[in-house]
């Protein structure tokens, strides 16, 4: 690598212009247009056919899009034939404008015209290259030619919209903004506006596109504003920005040209585009969205945009793009998982409205996205929070903290030996296949309490195959079932921990006892006991716990 | 959707910290930690397993990195088992300090400093979470008691690298500082520096990470411009960062953030980590690349990279991942595709040092990416110039431009009507199959020149099916050539242009001739003829034109 190679490529504005600095947030969405079906779909390997652009521009209006960027008509037969599918079925509605693309040409401008023929209203978007490597590389000509190729387009556009039968509004794009010097820009973009005379009524677009990304994102805003400060007839020229993402800071360039004065963005869902693509517009709305900005566009759906996206473009969202990667909510870490699980919690007790729960940017339901299956997630790197908070939240166990700890580390141990995440489910199964209601060797047939000052009980069991009626006194009852136990099977052991509670509301629920005992090596063992009726799930979890300890089961960190 | 159940959960440092704005760009790159085998392992599906994390360890290393942060040792066995045999299997190259990361609790810091017997040289990374949320939710504690945490932990990490065998550098996070009170975080900061007492031969890393991006690039900027400014023994502090990317900005954070005044980031490669990532170090050191400063990183190897990347993690690069992915070269576009090919040939032509290729922000080949295949790439949007450029650069023909024109079109045309990219391989076959040498309905077999004034030519031909011997004369041998088949064949035409080249130096080469020609229905015909011979070849190319004409294939836009 040699990287002498490079220069930077862009141009600083002639004074400083950071006043956008000092605002802190975007307090209201920009007007949006979307570009996929022309930026985005030039870009694709295998561009859509007319029934999926058709598809997609129905997604594009659903999500709320009132400017859609639908092609270069001039440019091809599908293209073309497109534009026309959209006007003659009558597809695009009455507050939606189409936006076609045209080089600065004047064939090619004629040929746009007439494929717009019926069409109620439209921007006709027309451009040039503007940048020094173009001129010099590409076009081979002066300032004044350059210049000149771009007011002979804006006045064509003027005749023919004159013509034209339908509403046809303005824009312009100096196209390589970021490779052009800004003053020429300038005087560029200023010329086209005194060609086109805007008004209150008649606002015109002055698109100012990162073509390739070249400098930081303070330097594109610094840009914006100069653009802004400078540009004749302001109040009726709306400024648009157009970024893609070479240097990965698409969104900065956009957000921080916001401030700087822009109006208006041209982007694409998810970041499709040439290249690295366009700036992500769902990402765009969606930090307005939980700034509390309303961002005017509606990704509520997202599962049903990505999938109907997936499906035209041939693309894949990836894994981690933000506010729809399949990944971006999951919290596979111990700590991120017990933050979550107490913020929730919290949120539940406070009764809070706003949402401030600890690593969820966003509430991933916001988005259709579920806690169960996208956020608390358990591979070998997840700690006993998120675990119990699992079995807790979705399955209604609330384990005591000491097991909760111990289990934890028991699921870590399975998921980091077996190299693979575990789902819920399988955290359940595993629950209740090592350590709820254990029968072997030790089985619990039948009992039978009386009570006479102590309690006393007699037991069936089955021991070891071995079918028994034991009996003893106690305090309580399950302590007349550990004599029992103890005195006729040649166990030691004592109950150290009990808890109990009911696993659904309701009078129909079933009861959860969760024992802990300690052996004669000192060595602490849980059992759980699930039955609908309290006693017999409180000595269903003993028997476990002596199941557990009589089969040496692994130990789990709690039992120690 | 409900915006109003958000606000800004960040907090603006007390004072315009604006100064970072003023800079243009990056002109050293900062200290580069990956985080890739901790913040990147416990983020995966499926984590690494002690054979890849070696494996990307050594990747690592290869690419430059000099602090690699290996893990949580103190979390599980695994985690363990990787840092001791990264010690014990000496695989820590001398100038590579690795990184252990530790909460700031007693008994998790003791196990850490045990895990590291025998290694040299290590950060010890302690961390508590400082913000608002956290310190509310989660561990429900006043600011004091969140401070003493910090120190408590500062100086146990003091105490045990005193008696440790090796040395031990320290580094501090106030873990979420983005939700943390700007304030806050700079008196826990200052009070751990106050413990740990840094020195020029000792310094200190103070880590501040984007845990959760909360706000926009500028505000974090911000954020670290205070944090610097009014840090206690600056000069011994390394202020580090470790963006993630919720909004989308971690890139735009971590360079606005140097300007701010950081001096080491923290990041992993393409981006993995919790969630939306971790920010992308071979985007940043790329975007350094290309601005002409040394990155300290060597990338030139980028589809290796990828591979091992792709094979360790079960993770995939995305398409449109800045300097990496598979379309980020990609000009489908015509325009884009006539702008790179002028754009390569002016380089070559002025012999320019420097790379100022339009649409293409860094030379591909720096990355080990080929022309051929990743950039110039044929769709149904796809232009003549690129068109034209693959058959000149890859195969060696030079269509005039007429035909250059036409055969755009046509190859747009199949593509569009198959619905597919065609690959220059394709695009080769067929222009061989519709252009070159065809040879039916009219056949040539031989022919034979004599010269007496004018040229008289004999030829041998089959048209459809049967064999003739014709002659004429003419001006020309093509002259008489045309004349013969006119004459004798009841074909009416005229030749209108003819060139010729040779399609390889050197003598053996062979020669490719393209003729075009006008029938009586004022209708153009491109035929193209490769001869080792240069008669052949313009006889062929002829014939090949001629049997275009009868045989009505398709007519290109250069034939009209």
């Amino acid at each position: 690598m040699n990287h002498k190679k490079y220069e930077r490529g862009y141009f600083m504005p002639p004074e400083p212009c950071f006043d956008w600095v000092k605002k802190e947030y975007i307090d209201k969405a920009p007007i949006w247009c979307s570009v996929d079906l022309r930026d985005g779909n030039q870009s694709l390997i295998i561009p859509m056919d007319l029934e999926e652009k058709i598809r997609f521009f129905k997604l594009l209006v659903d999500v709320g899009f009132k400017e859609i960027e639908v092609g270069f008509p001039a440019a091809s037969e599908t293209e073309y034939e497109f534009l026309r599918a959209l006007i003659d079925q009558n597809l695009i509605p009455d507050d939606v404008t189409i936006q076609v693309l045209t080089q600065a040409r004047e064939h090619i401008i004629k040929k746009t015209f007439e494929s717009l023929k019926g069409c109620k209203k439209a921007v006709v978007h027309v451009y040039n290259s503007t940048s020094l490597a173009q001129r010099e590389q590409v076009f081979r000509k002066t300032k004044e030619q350059i210049l000149k190729i771009a007011t002979d387009g804006a006045k064509l556009l003027k005749e023919l919209a004159a013509e034209a039968d339908g509403d046809i509004r303005f824009q312009y794009s100096p196209e390589s903004f970021t490779g052009t010097e800004v003053e020429y820009a300038l005087e560029v973009c200023n010329a086209v506006i005194d060609v086109w005379q805007p008004t209150p009524d008649k606002k015109v677009i002055i698109n100012l596109p990162v073509t390739v990304e070249m400098s930081m994102s303070h330097v594109y805003a610094s840009q914006i504003e100069y653009m802004s400060k400078h540009m004749s007839n302001r109040e009726n020229v709306v400024i648009s920005l157009h970024p893609h993402n070479d240097r990965g800071c698409a969104v900065a360039d956009t957000e921080l040209g916001i401030l700087a004065g822009a109006d208006r963005v041209e982007g694409t869902l998810f970041g499709n585009g040439e290249r690295t693509g366009n700036v992500d517009i769902v990402t765009l709305a969606m930090n307005m969205y939980t700034h509390g900005v309303d961002p005017k566009l509606n990704f509520s759906n997202m599962n049903d945009i990505v999938e109907v996206y997936e499906d035209v473009t041939r693309m894949r969202v990836y894994d981690r793009t933000p506010y729809a990667g399949k990944l971006v909510f999951a919290a596979f870490s111990g700590s991120h998982q017990d933050a979550i699980a107490k913020g929730l919690k919290y949120r539940e007790e406070k009764g809070s409205e706003k949402w401030t729960v600890p690593y969820l940017p966003i509430d991933p339901e916001d988005v259709g996205r579920k806690y169960e299956s996208d956020v608390i997630r358990i591979n070998s790197q997840s700690g006993k929070g998120g675990i119990g908070y699992l079995l807790e939240e979705y399955y209604g166990f609330d384990l005591p903290p000491r097991f909760r700890e111990g289990f934890g580390y028991y699921i870590k141990d399975i998921s980091d030996k077996r190299h693979s995440e575990l789902m819920p489910d399988e955290i359940k199964d595993i629950f209740h296949r090592d350590f709820v209601n254990l029968q072997t060797p030790l089985e619990l047939i039948d009992y039978h309490f009386t009570r006479n000052g102590d309690i006393s009980v007699e037991l069936s069991i089955r021991f070891k195959g071995e079918e028994k009626v034991v009996s003893a006194k106690g305090n309580g009852r399950l302590d007349a079932v550990a004599n029992a136990l103890r005195d006729n099977l040649d166990l030691s052991f004592d109950i150290i921990d009990y808890n109990e509670h009911s696993l659904s509301k309701g009078s129909s629920s079933q009861a959860c006892a969760y024992v802990e005992i300690i052996d004669c090596m000192k060595e602490t063992r849980f059992g759980v006991g699930i039955n609908d009726d309290i006693i017999a799930a409180s000595i269903l979890g003993m028997v476990s716990a002596i199941n557990r300890a009589v089969n040496e089961k692994a130990k789990i960190g709690g039992e120690n």
